[in-house]
């Protein structure tokens, strides 16, 4: 793991650094001394670790939930090579989307190719992050659409991740991946999802084999998630990762 | 409004009350100064306004909210009188659960024939909580099964009302009930349910007019919504009747 930059503000440490010849970055507390679990974030399609709204849920994680945060590009996005055939991939949906035509299928299949890379980096990522003295298990991941179309395939591979929030996302491939998955899951739905049939994502939903699992359902479409679902997600990981620092009935 | 008892223990005062010759339980902040946003508890079947899980629930939004927590019994529990109507409606329920028989028929009907009386009831001992120094607007509600199905009707015609947990319930008659409210709703959904069919709850979700509502759905059976829940209407109603006490982003 190289360090390739680190910036400190508003209490959160903010490191860019290499695995190999992924990029990612990682977000701790600047003053904390003890060891703190660990979200791995997955970025949605088109956008990269370095996005801006991944970042501001990393230094949110990082100053009110007391978590260490860390993300890396997926294949073919941020710094990473666009390969002919992601180029194709992406083609498709973008000529859907300019038609106003449907752009699940394409979506799906973009999803479903990019998926199957990803797993034995974020494993090898892990492994890198868990030998720096801020960081220790448990370990949490969030990621939705193209984040959990990878993420479902990392949780079913990685024991080390015990509580997760995805959604936004589908497949008939996704669902025997679900069915093997028996952690923690917060899965959220946008009610007028335009990538993501209504149907589809509550028999996602449904075939996780998690005891605890809580659908979140809101209105509005696929990039519309209200903003106290953030806030939700932190409680989420709260509770699974971290010990209460309160009790429940107070009296 | 006649107070006919009052106790205070850890820091919340509970006073007993009638309204005309329905019974009630206030609960407020012992150490308050300035009055409190406040919630209405809505029992659900063979419950009543005294029962421990509902006083548990009515001290934690004290306590933890900082809210004024009022309930009531609803027609046929508690201390009100039990009609020849209402028996019969009960003895099917009974009956039928003997049997393992499928109870969601009686029990949907058993709530619309005691949903059309409380409305007046509730708006009647609103008017007379309102008078207290220690609660003001706006006001909350929380219900689910017959406290959803009475809870509907309640919000369709009470506009001081501004923010609403429901859920665990179903039945055409509170579609088009459902279509009139705008005002933001959380609502529960237990995904075994073995009174409410998946469908028909969530298609009671779907017909709310709010702008904000979330569905909150979670493994288990009627009785068995997970204590987290708990904790999320907490939440939500800190964010629909009280200011922010702090920042969602500090950074």
């Amino acid at each position: 793991m190289q360090v390739t930059s680190e910036t400190t503000s508003g209490g959160v440490a903010e490191r860019s650094f290499t695995v190999g010849d992924i990029r990612g970055t990682v977000w701790t507390s600047a003053g904390t001394p003890s060891a703190s679990p660990l979200i791995l974030l997955g970025h949605g399609g088109g956008q990269h670790q370095g996005s801006e709204a991944l970042a501001a849920r990393a230094r949110r994680y990082v100053t009110d939930g007391g978590f260490a945060v860390a993300a890396i590009d997926l294949p073919g996005h941020g710094a990473r090579p666009r390969t002919e055939r992601y180029q194709q991939l992406l083609a498709a949906i973008r000529d859907n989307a300019a038609e106003g035509a449907p752009r699940a299928s394409e979506v799906r299949r973009y999803n479903a190719e990019l998926a199957a890379q990803p797993v034995p980096e974020w494993q090898e990522m892990l492994d890198a992050l868990l030998t720096l003295d801020e960081i220790a298990e448990p370990v949490g991941y969030w990621g939705v659409s193209m984040g959990t179309a990878i993420g479902i395939r990392l949780l079913a591979a990685e024991p080390r991740i015990t509580a997760a929030v995805l959604g936004l996302a589908h497949g008939r491939a996704l669902l025997p991946l679900a069915a093997s998955i028996t952690i923690p899951i917060e899965f959220l739905l946008q009610w007028n999802d335009d990538l993501v049939p209504r149907e589809a994502g509550l028999a996602l939903f449904d075939a996780f084999a998690s005891e605890e699992k809580s659908l979140h359902a809101n209105p509005g479409r696929h990039h519309e998630i209200p903003f106290f679902e953030l806030e939700s997600s932190q409680r989420f990981f709260a509770r699974h990762l971290r010990a209460r620092t309160g009790p429940l009935f107070p009296d």
